[in-house]
């Protein structure tokens, strides 16, 4: 099913939309459901059961006219398009309070991904523990520590202006994935993918509940 | 503009998407760009024109046919849309790694949004400062801060297990909109808006794009 897919054609925002339906089938599994509607599937979990069925469509033909989809088989296939079949090994640059955070986080780095390297360029944080149990790394090892540890997902914590030079040596030593938490624009590389998270669009998307909520009584 | 818009009729990834318009415009501000067309603004930050007509279209009528919309305006437009017309204050609650990061970083709580308490449980941590110059509070000071402070928004930071009951005391202290960063399904109370952010998702994208890129040769 991989075959054939040109990911240029298939938007962030359907490669989001997988995810968030995958989350969703490992919950109706947990549940003992065995088949799904997309209109109950949308129901249940307050999505829209057009773009569900738009958004699969990409991959093939999943379901059965008036059955829906069997869940496990569905969750099973999301997991091969995502690419989540595999181990992805990660190496963070910023040990600052976000990389400690990230690389830690069960939310963030468990189930198929793992931490391999945390890495900084001040050498007051190298050599200092993680709270996962490595150990702070001199950013300049990072051309090594990528080919020998198999890393292929780079997260940027760094300060805003240090994002742009650590892309590029990250791209430089080989990584083709990097995902960025620095508050600043990044020019990706050729043949790099960047995905920078813009953590204040969930604080905007609750100022748009405050803002437009029944007035309380007082 | 805002009267008369029922929050619950307008999906999340409508608002999410507003606010990355909202950046697009900023952008465009910067450089000067004075109107812009649907497909022009698609085009350049690689959105869809559709999308774009049809999620400004929930709030009325924006643009001139033929000529586009007005940067400046329709970005005034979304800072009332999305309720950033005035400050809203942030309670944090779980004064770790994340925590930590979350209360300084320049790319969640700047602009219109301001971190006025860290609170935590742990003796061990209550009464340190923070990256911002606050100290972290005891958690059962809660039902004082938020009004005392006029707290709007609570960000969760604790581990999983805490997220529900802290989640309960922040309503319960008069909090209407929720950010949960604990991986952990969290029941809303009611009239609460809870977001849970799901950073799994980014990388979960990643993969895709490493699963489908073409093989490099070597």
């Amino acid at each position: 099913m991989k075959r054939g897919i040109e990911p240029g054609s298939i938007s962030e925002l359907t490669v989001a939309r997988l995810s968030i339906y995958l989350r969703c089938l490992e919950e109706l599994e947990r549940l003992g459901v065995e088949t799904i509607s997309s209109h109950e599937l949308a129901e249940r979990f307050n999505l829209n059961s057009a773009q569900i069925r738009k958004d699969l469509a990409y991959f093939g033909e999943f379901g059965i006219r008036g059955v829906g989809y069997q869940v496990s088989e569905l969750r099973q296939q999301l997991v091969e398009i995502l690419g989540l079949d595999r181990e992805r090994r990660i190496v963070i640059v910023g040990a600052g309070n976000l990389g400690m955070a990230l690389c830690h986080h069960s939310g963030f780095a468990g189930e198929g991904f793992l931490v391999v390297a945390v890495l900084d360029s001040n050498p007051s944080k190298i050599g200092k523990p993680t709270p996962a149990g490595l150990l702070v790394e001199n950013v300049e090892r990072l051309p090594e520590i990528v080919p020998q540890r198999n890393v292929e997902i780079g997260v940027i914590t760094t300060p805003a202006e240090a994002a742009q030079p650590v892309c590029d040596a990250l791209a430089e030593a080989g990584i083709r994935a990097i995902l960025n938490f620095a508050p600043a624009r990044i020019q990706p590389p050729d043949g790099v993918k960047v995905r920078t998270v813009d953590l204040k669009v969930h604080l905007e998307e609750l100022s748009f509940h405050l803002a437009h909520q029944p007035q309380r009584r007082g």
